[in-house]
C-alpha cells in the first residue's frame, strides 16, 4: 500500500467524526428561527433579533433567514397581527415566514387567515429539523 | 487517470454529502426535543409536535425521538401527569421520554414517582448536549 | 512535490473550515446557552445547569460554556442581579457570561450598569448563530 493510498484511507476514516455545515468564509449564513408564542413582546424581539442579524453580519444578502411559525406562534402571521407592517418589511429584503399547516388546521385557519407575505410548510416542527439537518443553525429566542 | 486521482476525485465529490449532521435520504432522522416548562398546554404541544413528526417524515420507524424532561418540565413525566396516556401511546412507538436524575434528586423524587415509560439521564443538560454533539437536532417547543 | 500529494494537502487543509459538529473523545465540549427571559427562576436553572454539565462532564475543564444574554435576559447580568454571586463563583471556573451590545443600546445600557465580570458581544443573535456554526452545541432553556 503506497503512502498516498494509506493518506486517503486515513481521511476516509476521519470523514464521520467531521461532520456539520456551516459557512465557509465566503458563505451565507443560514440561520432558522422559532416562534411558538402568542406573545407580542417576544415577536418584537424576534423582529429585531432579525434586522441584527442581517446588520451584523454586514447586510441581508449575507444571511438567509426562516422564521417558523407553528402553535400558539402562529397569531404572528395572521391577518391582524400587531407586527403586520413590520414582517412585510423584513419579507421585502428576502426574510421568509413559513406557517405551519398541521397547525392552521388544527385551529381552522385558511391561507385567508394569513398575511399575504406568508410562505407555508406542512409541519412546523418537521422544517426546523429539516434545516437543521442541512446546516441551518436553530434559534428559539 | 490514476486510481489515487480518481480515489481524490471520489473523496472531494463525498465532501458536501457529508458536511452535515443527519441522514442520507435511506437514513433516520434523530430529533431531541427539551421539556424545561411546568405548563401542561406546552407538554401537549410537545405530544402534538412529536406525532407530527412522526407522521409527516413518513411513521415512526422513520425517525428517533427522544424527549428529555428536566427543571419544572419534569411534573410532565411524573405519576400524575395529565398527559400519562399520550406518553404511554408515543412510548409503544419507540419515543423515548428521559427524566434528569439530577433535577429528581433536587426534588427529592424518586423513580416511584414517575411514570414507568420514563427512561433516566444523569443530567438533561448533558444529554441535550451529547445528542447534539452526536447529530441529532434540536427542538426546544 | 507531486500533484497528488498537493491535492491531499489541499483537502486536509479544507477539513478545519467543513468540520466539527462535536469532540471526539479527548476533546473539550463546547456550550453555549441562551438567557432571553428576565426570570430570576429561569437564570437559577440556567446556572444550576452550568454547574451540572461541569461537573457531569468531568470537571469545567472538560467544557467551554458561554452564557449569552440578550432581550429581557440581559438582567440577569446587570449590577443588582439576583444571582450575581454564583455569577462570578462560575466565571472563576471559566464560564463566559456574554452581554448583548445592541440590547444594552436599546436599553440606554453602559458598561457602569454591568456587572464587572461581563464579556461583551456585539449582538446576541449572531454570536449564538456563530458559535453553532463553529460546532458548539446550543442549549435555550
Amino acid at each position: 500500500m503506497t503512502t498516498t493510498r494509506r493518506s486517503l484511507l486515513l481521511a476516509a476514516s476521519l470523514l464521520p467524526v467531521i461532520a456539520m455545515a456551516q459557512p465557509a468564509a465566503d458563505k451565507k449564513h443560514r440561520l432558522v428561527i422559532q416562534v411558538t408564542d402568542n406573545d407580542p413582546a417576544r415577536w418584537t424581539m424576534v423582529l429585531n433579533n432579525t434586522k441584527n442579524a442581517q446588520a451584523d453580519v454586514g447586510g441581508a444578502d449575507k444571511i438567509d433567514i426562516e422564521i417558523v411559525n407553528y402553535g400558539p406562534g402562529i397569531h404572528m402571521l395572521m391577518k391582524d397581527s400587531p407586527v403586520a407592517e413590520r414582517i412585510a418589511e423584513l419579507a421585502k429584503t428576502g426574510v421568509k415566514f413559513a406557517a405551519c399547516q398541521n397547525t392552521m388546521k388544527g385551529m381552522k385557519l385558511t391561507k385567508d387567515d394569513m398575511l399575504t407575505t406568508v410562505d407555508y410548510v406542512p409541519a412546523g416542527v418537521t422544517e426546523l429539523m429539516k434545516k437543521q439537518e442541512e446546516g441551518w443553525t436553530y434559534l428559539r429566542p
